[in-house]
């Protein structure tokens, strides 16, 4: 059920008279629950509470830790039925795509699970002592990652379940060692609190400290704002806007105590469409990315919004199919009314820019919020000169620049922002004569792609999500992956420190029988 | 030959009419080789330089980057007497002091050497394709860190070798695949170009691009202003003072694009001595404390500033003892004018706040620059109340609470800034009914000491240096030991890409043999 309340560790808590509602874009109408906007006080308790479970919870075992990663799964999965009817009436979008990226929700936390109970992720390094050394002995040193403290995750608009409440940010966080509070994301703060009590259910369950997990509504930024302000908060994650995510970045430099923001932020994810791709394939590649430019709406942050080639006929045919095939294409509903709107205002401002031909609009008429997917075309020069031509239109959209040459192709992939993805079609043997575009293009992305599309982001240990900025605010790191616990952990030294006292990852014995850098060498061994 | 002049690149340049001098503080007067300030093109021509630089630096082997590196510990190697006296003179440190860092230098450069030359450091994991995956085929992903781009080295006064023009940043950021711009630290100009030299030699000897290093010499802020803000700089090192480091990072986080700026600043590293300690020996901890404080005129950041005990007849002797010994030291020369009159002049404000009573302050008459060691002692409310005393005073001084129980003793550690490191003087047994307190201390602190002293930082790769804010900018990483290659890479992967154009890291045949995480098994096996 339920309830329209905050959850402060386990505590329903709903102080403010200040409500709102979630919006279901497919009936274009209001849902009927009432969501309790947090107040101030109930934001300072959530921190205050999950600064004290961190003195427990920072301490627990890698092993106590997965059986409580699992059993939110298990507590997801029992929510069943009634979490996938949340989420499609809170987002408009199909069954199916709730049932998947449930699944792909619970795999992040096993995931999770999996690796702490194995226990190596602390990079444990050891390097003993050397009490004869001249001229002054060597101590016994050893070092493992710690986590850093409260974080404060952002639930995201395009993913209600796989970035939001128990998503990537928390899993990944809860899993390092931090207690998490969860600013829920007012379109599916129903999706949200449904989430919230399965992880609620199982800190409980499995004998976490109370205040591990806190959720707070907030429509407005003024929750947010306080969240990262909160000198007990350690880092933030956020996937969303530039906008936003840089907000919430500049906030958080600005802080007495500065704290890492992990936002994932726009991309226009660049396909670099070279003449042997066009040779062989035009078709295929036409189909493959109408599908790929309209999948989900457009609204995910691996869209192709941006297609580079160089003039020649063979590429005229490739956007003339490409417009022909994605107006074959039944539109969607996109998440939310405001979405849509922003989606016609860009587009359209963009339909506005000097020099663009529009080579495809859906025309027929559609449901509200449905959205009409547009294919432009644009001359590379125009296109360097036109820097609102390089803002990413959120929907299902692409823009496809003819450049003159290679170099203008390389001058343009060199003044692009930061993206999360580059793709080129090519083969291997043009591919070589290519070097420097694809030099150029690996510098302004995080993973770069052979044939194929950027949409369906893979979760496994070589994922990298995340890009130079504005991609994301900080390319060191990816929000996809085990590898995401780097996030939300630092490197912590014990220097002769007695053995007995020392975390079981670092003791001699090692009970734990992780592998270690022991004296120069990657080990499993005791020492 | 100390010329005076700027490397831009392999070139010597010396546009400004404006200069500066270094100097000697134990002669008490200025040194005679002349400094060019480096102009705004002079700074842009070296950023410029190194981001043409980068485009092949980036994709040169680890084998041939080791041999860089260790041409420039040959080379340095090879100044000889000249580097250690024109280091003496520009510090008025002693000539043991000198070689001893010499010798760190090296060694670290050799040991970067090392770490490139294996190659496993780029942490390469492989998720093989499953092109029959049901619902869509899964993808052959493949991952390893690559280099972030030009990074700025700032010079730190207090360790003119090892962390200033080759020192640990510059080596580490060479070793990761980025090219180098030093803000040379006008304190010792002359050492710092005459290290240049060498780093160029190395590099023209071993072939690498012109602009791979540059080093520039600046007596005010302006030029590393603009080159923390120059849009082709990628990443940032600073040792110093919390108000320039924070200054850096403040600029970098307002950039359109905003990069990691790594600032290690100040400290008091903690030290609790617990009852045990003391029941047990008092006189040698008194005499090892005297030492430790006093090292190097306290000019390490790593000096035990704030001692804190719990209030005892035992305490009050050591605090006698540690007075008694601290003046029986023969007081040492600080670095610099500037820096011996703010010691004092820190030394005194904390004298006149209120409750702090002087303990020990060395009375005769001295050198110019010769900096008199100070002990003082306050109860645990004053120091509560008073955040001035927290503060950190730069040089041979220490500050000793008396704490009246254990609680006050936790509460005052968890209202700490963030330390580099803490220390606790107990035994095992003792430490079980301090776990509250040496958990508050291991969330203040990067390092954590059993029985000795912060003092003398050992390169190993289990060494932590570094530690919540303000120790450092960003606790995620080390300022020490071959981890700190960590600060200049980003993770980068490859999607479905053709194994002939793949990294040879990643490639199936594994060719430079290193360990990688491949299919989620950590081996050193071809695909």
């Amino acid at each position: 059920m339920i309830t329209g309340k905050n959850y402060i560790g386990s505590t329903l808590s709903a102080s403010n008279s200040k409500t709102y509602t979630t919006f279901n874009p497919q009936l274009n109408t209001a849902n009927n629950e009432q969501f309790y906007e947090a107040t101030s006080d109930e934001i300072n308790e959530a921190v205050l509470l999950a600064s004290v479970a961190f003195e427990t919870y920072k301490n627990i075992a890698g092993s106590k830790k997965a059986v409580f990663l699992n059993a939110i799964a298990d507590e997801i999965l029992a929510l069943d039925d009634l979490l996938i009817t949340t989420y499609c009436k809170e987002t408009g979008l199909p069954e199916g795509r709730a049932k998947g990226e449930c699944g792909r929700t619970i795999g992040q936390l096993r995931s999770f699970a999996n690796l702490v109970a194995e226990g190596s992720w602390v990079e444990a390094t050891i390097d003993t002592a050397l009490p004869n050394r001249e001229p002054v002995p060597k101590p016994d040193l050893r070092k493992m990652m710690v986590p850093l403290g409260p974080v404060v995750v952002f639930g995201a608009s395009n993913f209600p379940l796989a970035y939001s409440t128990a998503g990537g940010d928390t899993a990944a966080a809860l899993a390092a060692g931090c207690p998490v509070i969860v600013k829920s994301h007012p379109m599916h703060a129903g999706t949200g609190e449904l989430v919230a009590s399965a992880i609620i259910k199982a800190a409980e369950k499995t004998g976490m400290p109370n205040g591990v997990f806190s959720n707070l509504n907030s429509s407005g930024i003024d929750v947010g704002v306080q969240l990262v302000q909160h000198p007990k908060v350690k880092a933030v994650g956020f996937t969303g806007s530039i906008k936003g995510g840089r907000a919430l970045f500049d906030l958080a430099a600005k802080r007495d105590e500065p704290i890492p923001v992990f936002a994932e932020m726009g991309s226009v994810n660049p396909v670099v469409i070279l003449p042997r791709a066009l040779e062989v394939d035009t078709d295929t590649w036409a189909k493959t990315y109408a599908g790929s430019i309209t999948l989900g709406a457009g609204q995910f942050c691996t869209n192709p919004g941006l297609i580079l080639g160089i003039k020649s006929d063979m590429l005229t045919g490739f956007i003339q199919g490409l417009s022909q095939e994605i107006v074959k294409i039944d539109p969607t509903c996109m998440l939310h009314p405001n979405i849509y709107e922003s989606y016609k205002k860009n587009k359209q401002t963009a339909f506005d820019q000097s020099g663009t031909e529009v080579m495809a609009d859906y025309s027929p008429a559609v449901n509200d919020n449905y959205a009409k997917q547009a294919v432009l075309t644009v001359e590379g020069d125009t296109f360097l000169k036109n820097t609102k031509l390089h803002q990413e239109v959120f929907g299902p959209y692409s823009l496809v620049v003819q450049c003159e040459n290679k170099k203008e192709l390389e001058t343009i992939i060199s003044k692009l922002e930061g993206q999360l993805t580059g793709t080129i079609l090519t083969d291997t043997i043009e591919a070589k004569d290519y070097t420097e575009v694809i030099s150029a293009l690996s510098n302004r992305v995080g993973r770069i792609i052979f044939n194929g599309v950027p949409t369906g982001v893979e979760v496994c240990p070589s994922m990298q999500h995340g890009g130079p900025y504005p991609a994301s605010t900080d390319s060191r790191f990816t929000a996809v992956g085990i590898h995401s616990i780097k996030r939300w952990i630092r490197p912590f030294a014990y220097q002769d420190w007695p053995n007995e006292l020392l975390p079981q990852e670092l003791q001699n014995e090692n009970p734990l029988q992780i592998s270690r850098l022991v004296d120069g060498n990657q080990t499993n061994k005791s020492i």
